[in-house]
């Protein structure tokens, strides 16, 4: 990570834990007593399986503990609930690394709310095991990196993109409609880390092909599907979903040219509820606080 | 069927064929030699497989071949472009049996769309496995018919409920949230002619339960699927779909409360459709002329 | 109000009070001391305003205040943050009065979600300028009150049902579809306690005829609003808003039969939230904690 | 306008004139007897206001019509159905002029569907009357144009705007977030040839800071509307609209980030209909055969 300045900055927790009285009072109590300005602060309970959620935001600007300090602070809350949680400041932008094969409009979607600053992010490289979207990136002036992947070189190049993202301080790899099935050592090295677009509306139509399947099985609306990738293909954790209108009408290319808005800006509303640090995992589902 | 005037009647035409030139004009052509003043027309080419659709809607009043003649004045058209067709009358109206189980919502809005005239349809009883909506049959003056259910009556008791839709003419079903399975003899006793909804984003959730699926994978979005009713539960061919939005905040019961929404619209609106003669099935899917 | 036993009963407190450090520590510290059992929290701040907004819901069961003294014991807190604040149990039903003209959607709909239970409301009496839906009425066993309008007894009858209003204890009128303008003493009358659907989604096309106009204008989606009443005609809090496509295809009549959709979902939307006590109303906006 | 070959060309009719018994048989058996190969037709009669439209399309290879030619044949016909008509070839794209101000969404949005083949037309140029943008057209390798206007420019400005279109043989204006309200002359030499994205759900919130009017007003929903340009600001015909939900958690730059994504995906449908052929205007409507 790295820090860029930018407004007011703030403090950001996210938590999980077991449901028990007194969470909300004694974490909001916390902030008042160190003079807290909290900006958002929202929260949920599972209650069919007894865990709580919160995400609290706050200034650094005016509380009373030291911004190095904060995290060490809140340990004994911590453990005290038992918490699952993490704190982020919103000046330090994580590092996402776009993989892309060969359909330019979720990266150009992408690019473009980057460089309105509506995603705060930063995009140190594109990636792709195909070279027809270079010239994009090269638009952008950022560094492209070609990986080709046969059925034989797969794990050694999986390895070498591996290193590549450690070697950037890669903290979010986005599957911009990047056409190859990620290795389960891949996706075990970026737990809830990889963001991908799957262009159907999931559960329906998983797999290759799901514009295909969807027209011939007659369904009148369409959809896509942004999801944390875990290591069943299209079964991670749904961040955001979008749908619309077919008929009887629209050829398959019709459902495809489509199913490009939604993707574009289903995948682009995940990377922005990811990056503003919106969502929390558990039991393969997310709480989105949107 | 029985007749009822209402409006200036109108005669429906509905077709599918091999495509081939010339169809549009021949049968557009028939039309205007024969003083047909045309209501609405549209047709929709299926170029991948080759097939041609058509709906035309003419009036009656005006037309210089008789009301009983149309259907043999047509045969030779027919014929020469080898054509599936049926001809409606839009005074002649469906007589749709009611099938319930439990939930009162979707009887409630095919009941009150029938009484402002919005579906055009005969309603000449409402039948059910179990005593719970008698009540609100007895509110609208429709009899109820109960058929209680059990593995060993099954076959015995749909004999008598074939028996019963013969003798009231019944030429359409409408299962609204009706809770058993029906065997292949009856579904096939009513081809195309039996309309359900399903309480899912079809494929997405086929089978029981659909609701508590949709929660437990925690999608964003839930739907609702009205269709032809074929041997293949859930897979038949989709007339209308509908889709809400929800989140994490949603409860199952959420989701049943919401999706009651969709089902009873969704359904609603392909009964509407089909009672209107617009649609038509070919290879498991529909062509709805909306 | 009456009582009416369900489940396990639930205080539900709405707060709006001006933003300060240390009300949500405060108010939850006092429901943690007192044993509550949360079941629901939610809250909201306008930043631009700096209103602090809360719904907090929790169990009467097992809280160390007695029922009948939550309210006193909630004072102090009240006056510390100058809240507005209201009080409800879920057990004590609004008492609703359902007020129609002519369409029987909205009403059908009212009903037919109150008798499944999805509505927690009362039902003492219905409401109409016409007789045309009396029928409806006594299908439900519900009273129905005729007040014949004409501009010369407009006031008079006004004051009559005002005065009914107030016989039968209502805090709750749902104008379903009810085709009168009201004087500005009825609406006084009932303050945020008045909701209506305009058949619109406004603020575009307010007043009469709105499908008409929308026609007219060539939109390509329509749209219903459900909103609080107030002096100014269609001006009032929106609660709820949906919307469907439209074609150049649709006529006037079929963005009638589209909107009607619309209209009962979208009004039942807006009563389920309010019987709820989901909605908080300030500056002509309102706050739904969905 | 130029010639750019790709697929197999076809030729687009689109007709529009007064109802009348026997125009679809004519035209359709023109195209018969000339073996003419349909590839989508598509007609539309306004019954209030007595007029037919319709939209043919077929293959220029095999027509027994030469395509220099087409025009010519089809003179008699139009003449006897007083049709308002315009033919097009799919290889003949309109030459189109992106006009944008300062926000990139739009303009990036069309480029990368230009890029990806999606939008078939050629873009000249790029004008602006700012800066900002410049970075994007060098990118692209497209002529970027810079016109500063104030009050006491304008006139001068436009006029040299309009020079520039002609020389360049633009056919088609997109205001893509083009912050400037245009002078009739300048309309008035592009009839419906000029789309513009308005960021509201027209008509609600026409003129300037739509979305913090709808902030404001409480709505739940908000849209954008893309429409031809007339004299009277945001009144124009609609071609297409699209919506997504909002609730008070939003402040109004969530709205603005929101409404992004209906603007861009908005506008560019507005475009790819009119680009390809499928929007006909009449009494500020439009009819998009879709």
């Amino acid at each position: 990570m790295s820090s860029l300045s930018q407004d007011s900055p703030t403090a950001i927790l996210l938590i999980s834990c077991p449901d028990q009285p007194g969470i909300v009072s004694t974490v909001s109590g916390f902030l008042f007593e160190n003079s807290g300005n909290i900006v958002d602060v929202d929260q949920h309970v599972d209650t069919e399986e007894g865990i709580f959620f919160m995400r609290l935001e706050w200034e650094v600007e005016g509380f009373s503990i030291e911004r190095d300090q904060i995290k060490e602070s809140l340990r004994p809350l911590a453990e005290q609930f038992r918490m699952d949680w993490t704190l982020h400041f919103s000046d330090v932008y994580p590092r996402a690394a776009l993989w892309v094969t060969r359909d330019n409009h979720c990266l150009y979607d992408l690019l473009s709310r980057h460089e309105s600053g509506e995603l705060k992010m930063e995009i140190p490289l594109i990636l792709s095991n195909r070279e027809q979207l270079r010239s994009v990136s090269e638009r952008f002036g950022i560094p492209f990196h070609y990986f080709p992947i046969t059925k034989e070189t797969k794990a050694e190049q999986e390895a070498a993109e591996i290193a590549l993202m450690k070697k950037e301080n890669i903290d979010l790899v986005v599957l911009a409609r990047y056409m190859q099935i990620l290795s389960s050592t891949l996706v075990d090295t970026f737990p809830n880390q990889i963001i991908n677009i799957h262009h159907s509306f999931l559960p329906a139509f998983p797999g290759a092909k799901p514009y295909h399947s969807a027209h011939r099985r007659g369904v009148k609306i369409i959809g896509a599907t942004s999801h944390f990738v875990t290591e069943d293909l299209d079964e991670g954790p749904i961040i955001a979903q979008g749908v619309t209108q077919v008929s009887h009408r629209d050829s398959v290319s019709d459902f495809i040219r489509k199913g490009k808005d939604l993707e574009q800006t289903v995948l682009s509303r995940a990377v922005w509820l990811h990056t503003r640090r919106r969502t929390l995992v558990y039991n393969n589902r997310t709480v989105v606080f949107g």
